[in-house]
């Protein structure tokens, strides 16, 4: 494999940053746009559950629905991309008999061969304690895919801007997922930086390497 | 920059998997360390605020505690560096006060010029309605460093395994955290797949594309 550099990764994640104003104009290239929805799909979870789905919001009426319910942040509008990270919001025996089958099937093995696999994870998720948290469990299983996305991204020398502040009921209502089974948790919009938006100049601020890797 | 070609991250991610059986022979470098290090630091989360702390068990006797409570999988032996990802288990105005403080430090800027950003951050995360749910909160943002954590590895060819199969107040008592302002969340052992381990050569599962990222 191509190797890549210790210093190019980190040179990309210093020039990474809360893009708080995007192009308007400049579109993601299908080739990168490609890279970053499989960076979503390959993301792990537990189990390899992937309790999540992305909507990617490019209808421009769609778009104008959620700026208010996104704080009127602009990065709703002006972003290429603009990714809705949902969750599962339950976790059944059907989910993962669904996933058990895809797993026989991409596998070649019979699926009752996976039968151990099946009732640990029905019985930690689906009749266990986590059941009662498990839509907490879901969301950060979406969290792991939020950071492959951004750090891609970065990469890819694409900005992202992560977005927390957001009515999550609202754009459920919006997006018309309400009645199905996930619901929203962020939002991650994909673009270019506009060369006006100021905050690409300011340094990144983040706590010593002391504080917060240490070694026990 | 040094540009990153899109199948070279694609190879990458596909040939990450979660890895079983690690080769307790192979030690990650210091320059590689160095850069996943970075990736844990560097990583985005709410506010800027990084709620967490991650603790590298290297001694020996440490994993040989913490492995019963880990369903004794043997990677917390194996594995080079095994990270132990902590949030923080309360947002205060102590601890929002102190980010203001580095936030002025590393910009020049006098802290007062960040009084509104302060008093949204506790507004919404201390007195707001998000401080009865803030450790799901502090947890997910930890989800994101250790997604940028596991992503960098595969850029460097560094096997990893997430682990959420532990206990953990077990955790939080051997690594004398338990009185500390931090809790266990989850886990990644990092180094080296060993030949052995048969689950290098399985097909990676994942839901089809369309069904997992949709456009809206």
């Amino acid at each position: 494999m191509t190797p890549i550099q210790d210093k190019t990764i980190i040179e990309r994640l210093n020039w990474r940053y809360a893009t708080k104003k995007f192009d308007s104009q400049k579109k993601i290239s299908e080739a990168h746009w490609a890279t970053l929805a499989e960076s979503l799909r390959l993301a792990p979870s537990s189990y390899g559950l992937q309790p999540w789905q992305f909507l990617i919001v490019q209808s421009s009426d769609l778009r104008d629905q959620l700026t208010p319910f996104t704080w009127n942040q602009t990065q709703v509008k002006d972003c290429s991309h603009y990714v809705v990270l949902t969750y599962k919001k339950k976790m059944d025996e059907t989910y993962i008999q669904n996933f058990i089958a895809k797993n026989a099937e991409v596998r070649d093995i019979p699926a009752s061969n996976l039968d151990d696999y099946k009732k640990l994870m029905i019985d930690n998720l689906v009749k266990g304690p986590r059941s009662e948290t498990i839509n907490w469990w879901a969301q950060r299983q979406c969290y792991i895919a939020m950071g492959f996305l951004m750090e891609t991204a970065a990469l890819l020398e694409i900005d992202t801007c992560p977005i927390e502040g957001l009515d999550p009921a609202a754009y459920d209502k919006i997006l018309k997922i309400e009645d199905s089974e996930y619901a929203t948790v962020a939002a991650v919009a994909c673009g270019y930086r506009h060369a006006d938006d100021k905050y690409q100049f300011a340094k990144k601020v983040r706590f010593d390497s002391a504080s917060v890797v240490k070694f026990v």
